[in-house]
């Protein structure tokens, strides 16, 4: 698969430091190893890998990402009612890490509090996006009584979508990251708590330390979490983006 | 009483502008018709009087915040059941103007999606404080059975502490306005979701305005609502102020 020709292709570029958002764990691992040979500094945006050396990272605390999801969705639903998970498949790579901590924040949410719901998996294809509609069929046939579906990475909105069009009610989603589609569904009253991870902070900041970093100098705070914002269809409307900020 | 005096005082005062929190409605109405007589510009903050002439206000939209606070409490305990409502009661005042809006929201949000909850008034008193845990223990003696609470001032912690000190167990809190003594019991528990209004924003957003439309002309936007920010026990330690953001 091509990320990893991409990867080996970053690893041999003249650059004086590198962003890097850590979806594939061991392509990752492999370029930042490369990185440190050459002295090349480089920071994570979206997630961080413990066994690397960055010299800052921009990120959710992940694990707590998945707590919140769990109390939003208990929240929503009867106790001791079935949770819908969606589980995205990738080919040649277990789930990308920051599902992995995601989901143990969920489960361990569940556990401490002491509630007793089943979480089915909702099988989701990201490289065979034309089997997804016969997977969800499949789903829902056999399972007509969930009232609650969390979404761990950004497709909340074709599930949300799917569940619409195909006149499935009373499902409550919590689902994440405020893209585009996520927040019309959301303002269509498709998605009921979406979680925001301030990317637009992560990018901004991350170039920012480097630049501090490369031209000035600068001392490096290395970690560094971001918020959980968590919005409704009524709050999406107020919500200034980062970007409308002054700096 | 004496906002009162206070608001004549400040009527007579030689200044450049204000900048008013329009808590008290006939006193604020009397100082801005004052203000447009001297042709003397002001600013709100916190909420706006719609007979005024402010050239500019930073609010939230209290109604919205109303709609937001009834969606959270349903979500959080049975269908049908009681919910308490803290009713602040002062001297001499119809409720302030922004727990009226407030609670016209949540009201009417209940009626929107025909939800069948019967409202209990929680009396509370701003001026006679050495009253109110006599009015709690009446209440919550006679309404034992209540699962959810809103606090629709900023005085959700003291309910709060009052539940969690008389062992009153199982009642879901859903509160407003980010003081430290609400963050407190926000982190341990005894609130459930904690809403801001990004005070330090709108303070520092209508000194800026007023400075850039006295020294610098600069045309102004009038209606500006801020971020209604949701906080749960798990994002709160994730949550930059404004204070943190450079500008």
């Amino acid at each position: 698969f091509s990320c990893k020709e991409v990867f080996h292709h970053i690893a041999e570029m003249e650059m004086d430091a590198l962003i890097i958002g850590p979806t594939f764990y061991d392509e990752t691992v492999e370029l930042c190893r490369r990185m440190d040979d050459r002295d090349i500094p480089y920071i994570f945006v979206d997630s961080t890998i413990e066994t690397t050396h960055p010299i800052a990272f921009f990120s959710s605390n992940h694990y707590v990402c998945g707590n919140l999801m769990a109390k939003l969705i208990t929240s929503l639903i009867p106790e001791n009612s079935k949770i819908g998970m969606l589980q995205a498949v990738r080919t040649g790579n277990h789930s990308a890490n920051t599902t992995i901590l995601r989901k143990k924040g969920f489960m361990d949410y569940l556990t401490d509090h002491k509630l007793d719901h089943q979480v089915l998996k909702i099988p989701f294809s990201v490289d065979t996006p034309e089997n997804n509609k016969k997977y969800l069929s499949r789903f829902f046939k056999s399972h007509d009584d969930i009232p609650g579906i969390v979404i761990m990475n950004s497709r909340g909105n074709y599930i949300a979508n799917y569940l619409y069009n195909n006149k499935i009610k009373g499902v409550k989603m919590v689902c994440l990251d405020l893209t585009r589609p996520n927040v019309e569904a959301l303002k269509g009253g498709k998605i009921d708590f979406l979680i925001g991870q301030e990317p637009e902070y992560q990018g901004f900041y991350a170039m920012k330390t480097l630049l501090e970093y490369l031209i000035f100098k600068k001392p490096v705070k290395k970690e560094n979490y971001v918020q959980l914002d968590i919005l409704t269809r009524e709050t999406i409307d107020y919500y200034k983006k980062f970007n409308n900020i002054v700096y």
